[in-house]
């Protein structure tokens, strides 16, 4: 392993987030409040990222390396984006404040606060900002920001980008960044704008745009959406959640005009399938909840939404519905976005690939003799892809229910402890009973927070990276 | 998909189970009961027996004859099992009954009774003899009684026999089908001499030999063992609860004096490191809900080979102990006994393999040069292996979650519909909160009582029959 290499990246990803931490600092001083957390954050940072950054280094760097960095980074980027809420004294420990503060960079939206809206504007505007930068993903950011990082960025950016099947748009990684960070800004910006003409003032515009396009679920009401009691606003954010939950590859096939290819997607109908289904069955179970259909059906689409996109943004506490709605939002949780997207979960192809993998094994059984393969798009899916996705599956399911465990030590329920780690691992943001969507994440001890922080993080990166990166083969001489 | 020869087997073995009736019926006389509701039964399974193996079939038999048979066969044994409970005016219900008969024929143990004291001693004893004859497998049994039923009896065995490899004891099914029944036999003997001596009634003794046997559950006391309040049964029951989750491939290499390939079982090792690691945790943690170190081992030690073994007999409510005991206790019901055994759940070879092929993933990515195998045992896994071992695992998370979907509709809270369907798939018996050990199935609905039956078949025959029986591609001309 190659740690010199990896720490000088460290460095020269905790000087980006300093730079980026300029933007939050504007905001307060825009809005006169103090400017003390984020100067000494940036200064801490700054400091920091110039000394690991001029370490001395060998340039060798192959997928090893590449994994560990990615899950160091990671680590680093969600302490140190805990400075500013930890200097700003709103958050009770240091635990509090990077608890937040993963739970931003990895777009999951828990929150340990219970009373959001008495925090300084610059505060959450920052952590709203973390949705932003942690959705497309603080490597890719930094490739399309710096284009030689002195490595073959191909192993960073494809440790970050979730999904079973790696696939850059154009040859050129430094050029996939940026052209995946402008689409990604040109959404963000359109969806800031419908916002603002249905009325929400541009801050909170702003705000509900990073978390958006993060598909992070940080507001800065105390009441999430709902707060704002608009149809319009619900609707332009049900659409943007849906949009940001789909693979930007397929974007990029509509720029280019390939649109046979990007309407080919197996896994985008299977995601559009899932919404509409799930939307429709709840609509019909919540009838006894609400007066009309009309209303079930408001709140059904924006919850479905939120959670298969593992945004977490709330109009209506589901926690209140029937159970069998409550156990639709828990497998929308395992299920998640599609693979490309800034959202979370196992991804929708994962899901699609285990249900085609299942078919083939009964179809082995019933016709033997007959050459089975699986498909996606019309393409076969090698089956060492297919043993990867499938080996992932048992490490996701083994990693949720490992945290729920630790989780359980501090002796809430079942539902509780299983919901808090399966929505930390799904990077989703509330969870069943009191982790609700009006609920929060403030009674558990600090050990839960700190494994419900590392979820975040092992789900954002599926996994790997952070295995990779405890595993003592990878730290073993070659 | 030759149907007609696959009813004749159904036939047969209607006929098989009803002569294993006329046990039950005896004890009935013995103790002066009603003989009508075995008598009825009996007469119903001989006609129906007797009709279907009439039937003109051709010879015609392949894996897929022999998975769609062993799941219809299944799924008859359990409606004809339902017949005397039905009949003898105890059970509200039919569908009642065919729960109960599932959870007796799948060896889950999970019961819709809330008096068991109050039903006549043949029909406890028809209860726990279910479990005695679903444990080692109904055909198992009939290949050991009818060795020449027609066809390659090796297709049905397979799919009966749980685990992800299937081995055969000696070249010749129905002599290993013997030589299973005899150790079955003998051991279920043993158990049944020990508990005597221990002071329990010799019928007490018979039907927790059958249910340890089985790895089922069903006890002829509302307390279940903990009505005994006695030390040494305790102890007995723990070492047979444990001794029948083992594969008995490993007895067979004992008998053959192969004691080195006998002690080499991984599985067996991974299995004895789970028991002592979980007994050991829970211990500590449950210091705090008992007087002394010993009682709470006696208590952990109990409980812990009691879900393991996926039996369910219960000497303590830990409905009532700290939440992280349950926890382990609700992973203890995934990981299950072992391969080979009659205990249910994932089985620990799965979950060992899992974890050894997660393992892989990382040193692929950590040493991309090198060629990374899987073994169990010192011998090499096969990838095909692997690959049905993995999707098999995904096929079983998505049955627990599919059905507890389904059992939500009665609106019970998520550890409720959740561990009901995982007990349910892992053929365990208890649940959390209100299905705990001293709970009873009884507050569900008729449909999610179907499910929670047809979820027990799923599990004990490892999904793949029933999948294969409910298949279009199985019924398709070939």
């Amino acid at each position: 392993m190659n740690i010199k290499l990896v720490l000088k990246l460290v460095g020269r990803v905790l000087l980006i987030e300093a730079a980026a931490m300029l933007v939050p600092l504007a905001v307060a001083l825009l809005f006169r409040e103090s400017p003390a957390p984020f100067l000494l954050a940036i200064a801490i940072m700054a400091a920091l990222g110039f000394g690991l950054s001029s370490l001395p280094a060998k340039q060798q760097f192959f997928t090893r390396e590449g994994f560990a960095a990615v899950g160091l980074i990671w680590i680093f980027t969600g302490l140190a984006g805990a400075l500013p809420f930890f200097f700003s004294g709103y958050f009770a420990t240091p635990m509090d404040a990077i608890f937040e503060s993963c739970s931003g960079f990895t777009t999951t939206g828990s929150t340990i606060l219970t009373d959001i809206e008495a925090l300084p504007k610059g505060i959450l505007f920052w952590r709203a900002f973390t949705h932003w930068m942690g959705g497309m993903g603080v490597l890719v950011l930094a490739t399309a920001i710096v284009p030689k990082l002195g490595i073959r960025s191909h192993y960073l950016t494809q440790a970050e980008t979730p999904g079973p099947v790696f696939s850059k748009l154009v040859p050129k990684q430094s050029q996939t960044s940026k052209i995946l960070y402008t689409m990604y800004l040109v959404l963000t910006a359109l969806e800031a704008f419908c916002l603002k003409i249905a009325g929400m003032p541009l801050y909170d515009a702003l705000i509900h745009s990073f978390s958006t396009a993060g598909t992070g679920g940080f507001s800065n009401r105390n009441a999430s959406v709902g707060a704002y009691g608009s149809v319009a606003i619900d609707v332009i954010i049900t659409v943007f959640m849906l949009l940001f939950s789909i693979n930007f590859a397929i974007y990029f096939l509509l720029l280019t005009k390939k649109w046979r290819e990007a309407l080919a997607s197996d896994e985008l109908r299977f995601f559009l399938l899932v919404v509409f289904g799930a939307t429709a069955v709840i609509t019909l179970t919540n009838l006894s909840v609400y007066s009309s259909a009309g209303e079930s059906l408001r709140y059904a689409s924006f919850q479905v939404a939120s959670i298969i996109s593992t945004t977490g943004f709330g109009t209506a506490d589901f926690v209140l519905w029937p159970q069998f709605s409550q156990l639709i939002i828990v497998l929308l949780m395992f299920c998640g976005a599609c693979a490309g997207s800034t959202g979370g979960g196992m991804k929708c192809s994962r899901a699609l690939l285990l249900l085609r993998a299942i078919r083939r094994e009964v179809r082995r059984i019933t016709h033997p003799r007959s050459v089975e393969v699986v498909k996606l798009d019309g393409k076969l899916v090698s089956e060492s892809v297919l043993h990867s996705l499938l080996v992932f599956l048992g490490a996701y399911v083994m990693t949720v229910f490992a945290a729920a465990l630790i989780i359980s030590l501090d002796g809430f329920s079942f539902s509780v402890s299983f919901s808090a780690a399966l929505t930390c691992v799904s990077n989703v943001g509330p969870g069943l009973e009191l982790i609700g969507p009006s609920g929060s994440f403030a009674a558990f001890s600090g050990l839960s927070k700190g494994v419900m922080s590392l979820c975040m993080i092992v789900g954002r990166l599926e996994i790997f990276p952070i295995l990779v990166l405890f595993s003592p083969s990878a730290w073993r001489r070659t």
